[in-house]
């Protein structure tokens, strides 16, 4: 047993590989012959393509609601076969593995984090016989992961501590003078628009607004407190600002989507 | 140990989340949380948004096939975050979670059940330590599901049996004369058309004929009793009445969808 | 215990069911309901509708990835409800389970295989007790799916071994002089085109190039090998050759699909 993560056999998959084919099961079958015992749960897999950063805030923004001890693996790694390298994240007794792409910088960032560079020969060793080119998310994550989370490998042993890893490709929101600028990070399956402004930012406003799309929003608590087909802004459940329609889709009336700006201004 | 209810450990979800993001997966994080032997099963996460009907159909038509002591939790919950309340019920060994918004109607009509209102202290004692306003799926039902199928709390403990309660959203079929008016409530990924005409209302026809879109529609036995691309009604696997299409999509025929009038009509 | 097959606990699933609707989750309560301790996991629900063949190229080229012992079952089953069969197939230490129609013709061809008709007797022992016309897949084929995984009814039991079985439905990649003629078979979530042809076939070709929708492909390792838009083939990881686009989708700037001839040729 490791000091740094302790596992519970929970292991979590975030990727973006869709529901069309074999590619989150076949990952599950790999884990589950490494450690027959693993729960696996599906966290996504319709992260967005080629795009680390969404996973990335999905996963720093659900993690704690697992047990201590859980493996989070997250795969969208549009670099998949050149020498990308591999990452494990401990943090708050949780352990994450990824693509070295960005992916986990939102989770490094926000919490105090032990960043290990999964060492080659460790890769080499835990990875199956026969590597494909395309797929390392069944033939190098889910093996690590199976052994993270069957405790028979401890964190410790995968390689070395380091600073050099591709930190969050997402730029956090900034204040220009008493404005607070922030982006859509991504939707949900309502059309509520998920920005990347946290619930503490809001602290220097005593009245916020939000301005999207050229529309002006109040800010609320809960979609209830407004009428149906009405806009509104509400911290949500991920303790992020979250644009929404009552009962029906904001980023349809908008037309909004990832990186459309989305400001915070004091209300009159 | 319950009388009413005894756990199998067995849970089932049932959302309108979709598979976008990591809603259904933080809830069985927190179930798990709970209760770390859980067996947690997705019904289906693609349930009408916004819509408690459908959701509870699906649940009311499928609820037989899990074993004695599920749990079957149910968030479609547009009045989540409102003083709305969590009802609990217990109906042939199966305990329901949802909210009180006519989600359960149909299980309660369909069968003997005992209704429970979750008392206000059981839900901040079981709940989550800080409950969103947007998330009382990952907040307050996952915790108090877990808790039910751990066993660790009886199902008598957590309020007081009640008549009052948000019936069903559906109108059962009428007899018309000598027809029999239905709807569509929901389609499948086939194309068939769902109807909530039960296989025990059409005892009184000898020769029972469907009226939908404009079409007159044989009753058959399955789909290849007609030839390919020809309609045909069946009664289905959930027993009610269907509209198919052999081998392709009866809804993209007709152009029907939820709420379309469906006709029972004695043939020629 | 059977010398053939001794199970591991764990079942797959695939089907053409989507995932609205309870119909996948109802298998797996059937499943928990005859063995409590079956892992079950999706491998995909999203095969082609009434197009067994699909199914079958995922799960053949998949299944060595699950532990041996695990019992892999497959509903595309667009003859539910007449008297087509039931095969049990046995291959390298695995089960797989499904109508007779062709699906596990790719399986059966690949692999030394024992092919096993399951008796009308075995099928109303293990089926549930009420078989709907519609949905074999949760009233005969997971009942038997659990028992196999169980372990209580070995593989010998359940019928005899047959030869008379409907063969798959994709014809091998042929031979045209020097030039090898395959298909796409399916795509997956990024828009790479998924074809037929093995990597074994590509050996008689020194310098082989793809041809397909009116382009002359280059043959890389990874997508990494060529820049941003632009396209390639590589042997992926199911073993097939794919046309791929880098970070963007074949499959859209190509306008292919299921069925489209891929044509390997010398490069010059």
């Amino acid at each position: 047993m490791s000091a740094l993560f302790e596992p519970s056999g929970v292991i979590t998959i975030t990727t973006d590989f869709g529901h069309r084919g074999p590619f989150a099961g076949t990952m599950k079958g790999v884990i589950l012959d490494r450690f027959a015992d693993a729960k696996v749960i599906d966290l996504t897999h319709e992260a967005f393509v080629h795009w680390p950063a969404e996973a990335g805030f999905w996963l720093e923004r659900s993690f704690r609601y697992f047990p201590i001890g859980t493996v989070h693996l997250a795969v969208v790694d549009p670099g998949v076969g050149t020498d990308r390298s591999v990452l494990l994240v401990v943090a708050e007794g949780h352990a994450f593995l990824a693509p070295d792409n960005g992916l986990l910088g939102g989770v490094i960032d926000a919490v105090e984090a032990t960043v290990i560079k999964v060492d080659d020969e460790q890769i080499t060793r835990l990875a199956l016989d026969s590597v494909s080119a395309t797929f390392h998310g069944r033939d190098i994550f889910a093996p690590i992961a199976g052994e993270l989370a069957s405790g028979n490998t401890p964190v410790e042993t995968l390689g070395q501590v380091t600073q050099d890893f591709i930190p969050s490709l997402i730029e956090p929101p900034e204040m220009h003078g008493r404005e607070l600028h922030g982006i859509v990070i991504t939707s949900d399956n309502f059309g509520n628009l998920i920005t990347n402004i946290d619930k503490g930012m809001l602290t220097s406003f005593e009245q916020p607004m939000v301005r999207a799309g050229g529309h002006k929003i109040p800010l609320r608590r809960t979609y209830a407190d407004v009428s149906p087909g009405d806009l509104l802004a509400l911290v949500n459940s991920l303790n992020v600002v979250e644009i929404a329609r009552a009962e029906q889709s904001a980023a349809e009336l908008l037309g909004l989507g990832r990186g459309a700006p989305v400001i915070v201004v004091e209300g009159e």
